[in-house]
């Protein structure tokens, strides 16, 4: 069928069996082609085919409320709701967004894009649904790598305890992002392969009936003995356990499975895990056969074959050319050691993993436990990398203020996609971690301006050894400098300029330092000469040339990629403000006061004005003003 | 015996279980003795004496590590590792702190405050002995409250997974805080009334054996069964689950029981889990009979009576005023719903609880959870007041910014203890949220200078429905103000000016107010008159006053008992410079960028030169260098 000429899933409650399969199959060639096209998040979508529509079909959205864990597998879901016509322009700026939305369409009730959060949303619109006396059924539907996030597992047991009535679909899809890990997922794996648990079940309960009964308390006793059963052989013991009444596993791509057992979920009472086994990928052989997760999303790929669309750059990945630093220096300092909260592939840590796999440690989607058991390890001697997203970095919040910061433990956190990502959008911008990490007291936060300067970054992290450093890098490549063979500690807290220039002084620091170059080009044929400091150290900061050039009485201009509020420019602001220079003329550019939504990098920047454009712009104004002002003072 | 004599716990692997239980009443009376005069978490303490004791006699500290999650709980191990001397001063300046402290002993290995980071520690340590070939032990102390925390969640699952070598000490004291929430806490419940599980559990066998074997196939599923005795009986199923090996309950007062069954443990491979029972504030009848956590952590006391020595103030408490007041709204707006986070006594939420049982939620300590309960809540029409310590807010600093500010929902967050909380020290001062949360887009962060202007800070928060909005307040009771009746919602980011003065203005909120005010009596004796802002609203600020008052060319001082860094005065700075205001003088008082420890607040205030005195100083300051630059204009 046309899936452009969808504008609700209620057609879905007409069609037969064998018309359900033909719709997935449109879906699935759509999403191939599409994504083929735009990239996106095709293992997962592809995975959920059957399970949207059977959702879709079962329940009545929007008064039902579907809420996506993570969000990126919400493809088929937007398909179902009106909004196929608008995958041409998936990901991209203004176009369709790659998570729920709720301005997209009433259907969409909650934004995600970080792991772990539908359960919690779940329950807050269970209880408002039963204050409210409303009758809406709440749907939850979480991956198992999700179920790892402390907050789903907090979750899981407020509900539990409350007996709240929703349904939880448990889609298990055998990998997650990567490989999944932790002992809940060792559960999962076991219920995978309990095919015959029917069958030992019914012979189970057969021998049972044979056990004499001899009194009270043994009869009762043997009650027991068969509510173990229940226990042991459909092993959904941790979820009853914590009070969910639990249906599984069943396959994920079955229409009339899903139905059965999705209408039986509906009559019951209290809270319902339907554990779903599905098939990341399913469909698209290329996805179906990735094991180590190069399909969860990707980029445009050449659809027939497979092959991903390379980019044309040369120069090393940020995230490999750190990791594999890392991994050097590791051969000779036996006190390194790594962690990952579930991104092995992205933070490019497989080599490391490979070389050490007893100094590799993949916790699961747990920023939390991963921040403090790096705390753990350092407190104990060893050299934790810790790598982590900016925007993940997030969770870890609480952990990296109060057991790494204020033990004032070595624990060198490795900050991946520092800055604007792009595609991802609001829920993956990392822009906040600079505000939110600065007032935290002992940290050393330093962000390189190009991969040499990075690599020496990660040996200056390695050897400083009197509290937590941390290294923000950018998603996407370095500029392909020469690289040093050497390694070397740059000195904490030490600025570099980077060009001379009496008229007015830039401070910035990693990927705004090119555009602060084309600026200062600019303004050098209007006759400006600015001077540009690469501030690679955001704390602490070089204070001996931060006293020179406000003795100079140049005006400055910061620019960041991450928020004004409270970020490197706030902090050059309270220097002078300390310092008493306050006749100095300071701007900034950076992030204003809002979520930054998707597109590229490059268009975002051009939207929020963080352009060499506007460097000009800024620096014109700050000299033209200090021109006046001189004019002033000497008349 | 003398406690003071002891100066390592060595001495105790030389006693008879007789010498053991005299020294448990030793220490008993030591504690109820010295606790009355300092106050202190007596509760937990009384609870752990024989534990601790068995600990320190079992393992060898400090080679073997003894981590002791929220840390409230050390002080019987502070007594055994040569501290008794210094209780006179526990949680006072300069003395003993009431948490593990690694300065004072090599015994502390790991410090705390917040709850639920011990099995992540655990982790870290036991995977960085692995690393380095050492030997010794790792032994996490948790309680079962704290279990319930996503990060210690998440802790177990990894732990479970990698198998690691360590003693879990599961602390079960049947009451945390506060009545314990969750499902988790119905597993312990269960186990808890399981006294007759080895009786059953041989009857059983004996059943079993006489079951027939039938086959290959059969006998392995009786073999399931058999195992599943091991679920059913001892009910460690979900620890078992897990991959850990669970032994208990038993008994957390019984030398023989503890000595046993550690021994035991310590043989053991793979990560272990003992579940102890304990009764809280054992052996100190006024703290045994508690029921709702006030022997939890209290003040002085009458020793002989338990009559707790009541502060002198007749000003109602914050937490009270705050909660009562929306309270009194939930009477008319029946959107309004209260979550707390294991603290609704702390928050005084018992009066709401019980006249609105179904609209108040207690979610165990689960403060991710909490926030972005609060956001499902808030997308369903709901007004949720989510009531949560300053500090512990930090845990819930993605949730706020990701959940509720990016989705921006009406979520009414009130901060309960912030700014400093004096005697817990450097884990719970709420100095950080105004720096953590001015940069989350969408948000509203208000501050009351007095009781009356926070019961109407409550209306305008449930009156206010674009967005969320935060309404801090301190620790301890208010000013004793007359109360209006008649509650009036203040316009959003409206300063009022609270004194006139020509010469220079002072931008305060919340609690430094009557600091100003005293500074500003001092300095308009020397003929220097100040104006004073009651900045009541951090974000957004009133910036037609601050223009106003920027204009006017005054100097300003900001104060803020919160980080300088990224705080209110640097927002202050950051709008003087996006406004090009920039021959202004302006200072800054708050906390520096430090870790601040325990001790009274006044002291702290003190010691980080947060005084009247020091406004004094830097007004006068200010002032005489905004005359030289007058006069220096004029020459």
């Amino acid at each position: 069928m046309d899936l452009n000429k969808i504008s609700s899933p209620s057609f879905l409650k007409e069609l037969n069996t064998k018309q359900l399969q033909d719709l997935s199959e449109d879906v699935r060639k759509f999403l191939i082609q599409k994504l083929s096209v735009t990239g996106g998040h095709i293992g997962p979508n592809l995975g959920v085919v059957e399970l949207t529509i059977a959702l879709h079909r079962a329940f009545n959205s929007p008064q039902d409320k579907f809420i996506w864990d993570v969000g990126h597998q919400a493809y088929v879901h937007k398909i179902l709701t009106g909004r196929a016509d608008q995958f041409d322009t998936l990901r991209q700026y203004k176009g369709l967004c790659g998570f729920p939305k709720r301005i997209e369409s009433e259907h969409d009730v909650w934004e995600t894009g970080h792991s772990s959060t539908s359960l919690s949303a779940a329950m807050g619109m269970a209880a408002a649904r039963d204050i409210k006396g409303d009758k809406n059924f709440v749907v939850p539907i979480i991956g198992d790598g999700a179920l790892t996030g402390g907050m789903a597992l907090e979750a899981l047991n407020h509900i539990g305890h409350e007996k709240t009535n929703m349904i939880v679909i448990l889609n298990d899809n055998e990998m997650s992002i990567a490989p999944n890990v932790g002992a809940l997922h060792n559960v999962l794996g076991r219920l995978r392969t309990a095919n015959n648990y029917n069958k030992a079940k019914d012979e189970l309960e057969q021998l049972l009936k044979k056990i004499p009964a001899v009194g009270g308390k043994l009869a009762s006793t043997a009650e027991r003995v068969k509510d173990s059963l229940k226990y042991l052989l459909v092993s959904g013991v941790f979820f009853e356990e914590l009070g969910f009444t639990y249906l599984g596993p069943i396959d994920g791509h079955n229409f009339e499975t899903l139905e059965e057992t999705l209408q039986n979920a509906k009559r019951m009472q209290g809270p319902v895990l339907i554990h779903v086994i599905t098939k990341k990928g399913k469909g698209y052989l290329p996805a179906e056969n990735d094991t180590v997760g190069t399909w969860h999303g990707t980029g445009p790929y050449k659809m027939e074959t497979g092959d991903l669309v390379k980019p044309k750059t040369t120069a090393p990945g940020w995230s490999s050319l750190i990791a594999e630093t890392v991994r050097k220096l590791a051969r000779v300092d036996e006190r390194i050691v790594a962690i990952t909260p579930a991104m092995p592939v992205g933070s490019k840590l497989e080599g490391f993993a490979s070389e050490f796999p007893n100094r590799m440690f993949d916790v699961g989607i747990a920023e939390q436990h991963a921040a403090t058991m790096a705390a753990g390890m350092a407190a104990d001697g060893t050299k934790p990398f810790l790598a982590i997203y900016s925007t993940f970095l997030q969770r870890a919040y609480d952990q990296v203020l109060h057991d790494i910061c204020r033990q004032n433990l070595n624990v060198f956190i490795g900050i991946d996609r520092a800055g604007l990502v792009g595609a991802d959008g609001e829920t993956h911008q990392g822009v906040f971690d600079i505000a939110f990490l600065r007032h935290m007291p002992n940290i050393v936060i330093m962000m390189p301006k190009d991969e040499n300067e990075g690599q020496h970054m990660v040996k200056t992290a390695i050897d400083y050894n009197e509290g937590p450093i941390a290294l923000r890098y950018p998603r996407g490549n370095g500029l392909g400098v020469p690289m040093d063979t050497e390694l070397k500690a740059l000195p904490i807290g030490s600025w570099e300029v980077l060009r001379e220039g009496k008229d007015a002084t830039i401070l910035t620091f990693g990927t705004t330092i090119p555009m602060a170059q084309e600026a200062a080009e600019v303004l050098a044929d209007q006759g400006i000469q600015v001077e540009i400091v690469n501030a690679r150290f955001i704390k602490p900061m070089d204070e001996a040339m931060l006293h020179r050039l406000m003795q100079s009485k140049k005006p400055i201009l910061t620019i960041e990629e991450g928020v004004l509020q409270g970020g490197f420019g706030s902090a050059v602001l309270e220097f002078a403000n300390d310092n008493h220079y306050s006749t100095i003329q300071i701007d900034r550019i950076g992030i204003p006061d809002m979520f930054i939504e998707h597109g590229s990098v490059d268009m975002l920047l051009q939207e929020i004005n963080l352009t060499a454009e506007e460097t000009v712009l800024r620096i014109q104004e700050l000299v033209n003003k200090d021109n006046k002002e001189q004019a002033g003072l000497k008349a």
